[in-house]
């Protein structure tokens, strides 16, 4: 009998990355990439005179279906894999990404007579401009007392589905009005290979407030936020959410047309980019963190019971593996961190010494960060660059530098900027830790696990813990197509569970980083200081940041 | 009658400046400089072979006589004065730079025999390899309740003379045993006009822990320094003060050769750079404040009488004005500051628009920093990248920048390290007031005070105050010609003190800055949060930058 496979299909912010894997082998057999034509529209809209208000973020659904029509041929074209042996496909996408559709599942977007209009388009994760709404969400939940509260640490953020959702319906009440659903991205790929609208226990519980124990907030929360809101729940989104793990259906002959495959193919329940990456690396169980790092870091962890962990995203049962409450938490800043220090405060020479030497000049900064010791700065810096997400959960909070001298050289600086992220990464271990869920080992993926041995030693050392890498540079769509292989199921040549799914196909690198014990010793010390700052700073010792932030904004309003 | 000249010359780090100036109109007539022959050696002795140990910082005295040859004929020539109209002539000198010299005055290096010795040459005001004995001396200071330490704010420099003249018995007892006197560069140098050695009371009471009232330090605590140190004023230094604005002699025969000057010309007592730019200015009185705003600054102010100000510098009896205590404070880094800034944080593409535009990057980066508003950037900084000479008189205080997010721009920080130093500067002032000494006019000169608006504005907008900027780009040479005039008198054509000299030859710019009364409401705020870290920071709050440079230096022993 010949091998069967599996297609994970990973869309990302500007891409949808498809991987096709041999499920006796585990092997990548084929990978493909498709960008998104429209990228992210964050100035105009397709029509080229539709001027975006500031903080929008859109995409195009058509582009999703462009990838599935490009690269789903291609991978089983390139290895020469029949669609016959082809046994299930799952998709992940960012969020929280999404989009209002009609009653059969199309968006908005498609009719003509809303293509002008912003909201009729799909809201990307990072679009912004729901932040009065999220304020409002927040306010009203905390006066009412919402219990809900509690399992995202406390505050909602701006980039989540009810906040998004409240923004359509303030600003453009018609499309709100006249949309049969608003709907997570990742559900609506799915529903267009099954055919059938079918919504994932993830997306509803890290994005829209649902839990598998007491559903969505009450109507009455609804509607205090707005009277026309009260009914959202019911009019927009459903209350038949599908656990992790489970079916959405089959490949329709509409999507065996569009992709190639079979007619029939198990088809998964669409889920997210980070929290499907934790299978890839072979996590089934509690006590094992994975970090998803890049230009920021999530963190996610399977526990046993739920417990409250305070200021963490989220918790949700059911949310990443079947029968485990899943945690996340989160640092909004890590690789654009890195990034805004490469384009905003590196000298001249060092540039022209990179490309003298052929590096980026995050590689360049990298070596001669490397090179220096724990503690030889003598610098120390909060890493709220962009506010800090866990476990302070707290978007007003501002970066910090301090231990400067006049010879502070860039990469001292550099790696004070990675240290920062590790010891926000230790606070948020530490919270769980606190919290009942101990932290035993740590796992990384994502461009920087990948690409930097000098980032990961130093968070192996500030957390003096193991670190294992992905083995796969896709992680997400490789846990994708573990998925897909358990949608099919052993019968029709997958797996009956993820975890036996992830005997066959997670895997990580051989060689692990391990602290030093050196190192860990300084930064035991350097992390103490940290805390006190993270403290001072962070939970009302000095507010000076906020008041900054209230000075800056009365100045820019003169 | 033809009109009268004094001479100027001003002795900085580089090289030697000099101004001949019109006594009957104040105008400076010409101007002539000399760089160093061997500018500031702290690698290699001029032998080329003994290398200087790391913190060294030496002069070659020699090279101060060439200024005398090169610099007096020129501008006496240029301006086709006749050196029967020069009638007084003064010197200012860094400080405290002090050598080792014999009987005769002459610099022990000019021997064949100590020609490779280090501590033969001058040790400049920047020699910071005196911190050893500068800590002992202040340990055993304070152990003994010595009061001097009160004049100046609590802590000896390791730049002053007792530290560096206890260097040379510590690590060149030869040397020391040997010389008949260590003596400041400026007394030196007007030794070589007049030919006989005069000791200032400015460099005696700033940096010699000499005063008016209470003379020198008891020989006990010499004693307790180094039972060797015990005799050291008696020995190497002299009880015989002259006051600022004397006669130290007339021009030698010797120097008359030398200079192109007529023998019996008159010669004031040396003075310092700092100190004798008060005069150039117009202030002969109490409530004026200078800064003088170069890579560090320097304030000084005249007392009515002498009162303990906390973290100042120095009080001094006639230490700058006859008749009065002058005051001393300052500020460790100021231009050295932006110039760090400039050389390791600024991106290639604002060199290369600087470079396009034809500025300098310091002129491109004002540019920009100047169209913010006070307030707008959201940032905040301790402007410590050199630890804080006033008034918390701590060298292991280090640097801070808070407000940072992924926003934040090169021109945002660089006006933040500016506010920073503006902020220090309105603490030293209200420091003085606190103490009763109020600041009611504030006067600037040096290069930052001549060449840049932007950092002048946000000083007067800082400190809410108007800042007259000295006329003359040579503030220091001009004042030290207004000694040279009063050391002549009224009778040979100068003047009888310094107030008269200063009514005909001081002079500020017509325009001068005046604070913006919006500008200033928003740094009240904004001081008010700059004042609350400096003393969470400064003052035993949170010693995390002493804990910090404990742990670089562990770090850089392993």
């Amino acid at each position: 009998m010949s091998d069967k496979y599996s297609i994970g299909v990973d869309f990302g912010t500007l891409s949808g990355r498809t991987v096709l894997v041999n499920l006796r082998t585990g092997e990548e057999a084929a990978t493909a990439i498709k960008e998104y034509r429209h990228g992210v529209m964050d100035e105009y809209l397709p029509d080229g005179i539709t001027k975006l208000p500031p903080d929008f973020a859109l995409q195009h659904p058509a582009d999703y279906l462009d990838v599935f029509e490009y690269t789903i041929p291609k991978v089983m074209n390139e290895a020469n894999v029949s669609p016959d042996d082809v046994v299930g496909i799952a998709v992940d996408f960012t969020a929280c990404t999404v989009l209002p559709v009609d009653g059969g599942g199309e968006p908005l977007c498609f009719k003509p007579e809303h293509a002008s209009n912003p909201h009729a388009y799909v809201k990307l994760w990072k679009h912004h401009a729901a932040q009065d709404e999220a304020n409002k969400l927040n306010e009203t939940a905390e006066r009412i007392g919402e219990s809900f509260l509690q399992r995202y640490g406390g505050k909602i953020s701006s980039e989540w589905m009810v906040p998004k959702a409240w923004q359509i319906l303030d600003e453009a009440p018609g499309i709100y009005g006249e949309c049969a659903a608003i709907i997570e991205a990742t559900d609506w790929v799915t529903m267009q290979l099954t055919g059938v609208m079918a919504r994932s226990s993830c997306t509803a519980g890290y994005k829209a407030l649902w839990s598998k124990k007491d559903g969505y907030p009450p109507r009455s929360f609804y509607g205090a936020l707005d009277p026309r809101f009260a009914d959202f729940v019911d009019e927009k989104l459903s209350r038949d959410i599908k656990p992790i793990g489970s079916k959405a259906g089959e490949i329709s002959a509409k999507a065996a047309k569009l992709t190639g495959l079979r007619e029939g193919t198990a088809v998964a329940i669409g889920n997210v980019d980070a929290h499907v990456s934790l299978p890839a690396v072979g996590i089934s169980g509690p006590g094992k963190m994975l970090m998803i790092m890049g230009t920021s870091t999530c963190h996610i962890m399977l526990g046993k019971t739920e417990v409250n962990v305070p200021g963490m995203c989220g918790v949700v049962e059911d949310g990443v593996i079947p029968g485990f409450p899943a945690y996340e938490a989160g640092q909004s800043c890590v690789g654009d961190h890195f990034e805004w220090f490469a384009e905003n405060c590196v000298p001249d020479g060092y540039v022209a010494a990179a490309k003298a030497k052929g590096q980026s000049i995050h590689d360049y900064l990298s070596d001669k960060a490397d090179a220096l010791s724990p503690g030889e700065s003598g610098l120390l810096a909060l890493d709220w660059w962009n506010g800090n997400r866990s476990v302070l959960v707290d978007v007003d909070l501002t970066g910090m530098l301090l231990g400067c001298t006049l010879l502070t050289k860039p990469e001292e600086i550099y790696r004070a900027l990675v240290e920062a992220t590790a010891y926000g990464t230790r606070v948020i271990i530490e919270a769980f830790e606190k919290s009942g869920l101990p932290v035993d080992e740590l796992f990384a993926c994502g461009g920087i696990a990948e690409k930097n041995p000098m980032i990961m030693q130093i968070y192996a050392d500030v957390t003096n813990r193991e670190i294992k890498i992905s083995g796969s540079s896709q992680a997400p769509a490789l846990g994708s197509a573990m998925f897909g292989a358990v949608a099919a199921g052993k019968e029709r040549g997958g797996f009956d569970t993820i975890g036996e799914a992830a005997r066959v196909m997670a895997r990580v690198k051989e060689s692990v980083y391990m602290p030093v014990p050196e190192n860990a010793a300084v930064y035991e010390k350097l992390f103490a200081e940290y805390k006190k700052l993270h403290d001072y700073f962070g939970t009302g010792g000095n507010d000076v940041m906020k008041r900054l932030k209230e000075i800056k904004k009365e100045a820019l309003a003169n």
